[in-house]
């Protein structure tokens, strides 16, 4: 099954749109984790037996495994090969937001979906969308585009003007133009800007987008998925990181996430 | 010393703005390190070897090393692990073009800094200069920002029009404005793009510029430097990969590019 595939699959196996973001920090895991020999392997485990049956993917970011170097390469791998083997159907997306020039990018290619085995990568396009050629060309895995991010400082360049709209807005067109019938093609869009991603939606038809950000305020969550949902009420991967793995209870954090995105699809 | 104080040093003594790229691919390195237990580390080695007194600075981009997983990032700090003792002085430049928003982006500055203890890294400004605020907090280290990349694709973004003017223009002068002040804070123009280079230094004054993508073609590389020199004849850091490290004798390789440097100075 290609990305696309496993997650729709996912999405109907779970009735989730609900994405667990894995991004651990040694200092924020609970105290019993924290002198195993691969704590953030276990801490991660952990949060995937705990979510599996209410998630339609998980989303570790390289970012925060990098930070322990090759250790946390490591702990990034046997993450993903648990899923892999455990609960083999779920898809992972490994969220790196890698670009760079073509022959470069082979690199990143053969790390995320060679070394390790994720189902799908973020990447941004500002080097021009041939620099991602290398990418797409793996068919079966998903290609997931940075369009507008979920930070303070988000608008500085995404929203600057171009002809009177937003880069951002000429970002996914262009996604569109290009890739718009490549299924395994997705943009991420932060959920701290609702309007943004109503505006996304009407540009890229039923395209999937990857909402991280989604922190506490379900006000936002009813806005994203009202603006954000496509004709056939999915197309939306809505993550929480923080907000879940650092509960005190896991698996109720992730369920009443799941069941508010549900109460409003 | 800080980053810029290592590079400035590092000029003066080998005379030279030479930046070598150990970008390594498996299958095109030589034969007889093919073999070895560390195969892309003991070539780099050789490398860095044969040209340690005709740089000013060493440039592993990380892309390269990620392709070969836990292996591939060992030989990454053992590589910049030799350069820190065995040539003093010289400053590593990892190449990561990372970019992220500011809570996430804290693990790659653990990555690039704690953990490899490189002296500088690129990053991407896309998500707003305030997302880069984390790499900014490391004061001794370089922070060399995305301006405009070498591939066939750059213009698509990097040179839209925003109020006339193209995008890598603004980006050029919000850094200068907000970070003109630091002197460890550079940008990268590829050496493909020379016009833009030119425009480029009229905007950041003397600030220091990483140009990659300098090949074969010597016209290109005069342009460069005479629209990219700053007021003291320096402010460049001119990278060759490809071009040294697989050349038959990369010193030879090495020194010819230098000298062609020189000649335009």
């Amino acid at each position: 099954m290609n990305f696309t595939q496993k997650l729709g699959a996912t999405i109907e196996k779970n009735n989730s749109l609900l994405c667990v973001g894995l991004d651990p920090v040694l200092e924020k895991i609970p105290q019993q984790f924290k002198s195993k020999e691969h704590p953030l392997f276990d801490f991660n485990k952990f949060i995937i037996d705990q979510t599996h049956d209410l998630v339609c993917a998980f989303k570790p970011n390289s970012a925060f495994y990098e930070a322990y170097g090759v250790s946390g390469i490591e702990q990034l791998k046997q993450t993903i090969d648990y899923i892999n083997h455990q609960y083999t159907g779920i898809p992972v997306i490994l969220d790196a937001k890698r670009g760079d020039i073509g022959n470069t990018n082979e690199g990143y290619v053969k790390f995320a979906f060679d070394y390790l085995e994720a189902d799908a990568i973020t990447v941004m396009p500002y080097m021009g969308i041939e620099s991602l050629d290398v990418f797409f060309e793996r068919k079966r895995k998903g290609v997931i585009i940075g369009c507008h991010s979920s930070n303070p400082g988000a608008r500085e360049f995404q929203e600057i003007l171009v002809d009177q709209r937003p880069l951002y807005v000429h970002v996914a067109e262009k996604v569109f133009a290009e890739h718009g019938d490549n299924p395994n093609c997705l943009l991420f869009m932060g959920a701290t800007y609702p309007e943004q991603i109503r505006i996304v939606r009407e540009i890229v038809s039923d395209m999937t987008l990857l909402v991280p950000g989604v922190g506490a305020q379900e006000g936002v969550l009813e806005e994203t998925l009202r603006g954000g949902l496509n004709s056939e009420k999915k197309g939306l991967i809505i993550n929480s990181s923080r907000g879940i793995i650092y509960a005190e209870n896991p698996r109720e954090e992730a369920n009443k996430l799941k069941e508010a995105i549900n109460k409003y699809r």
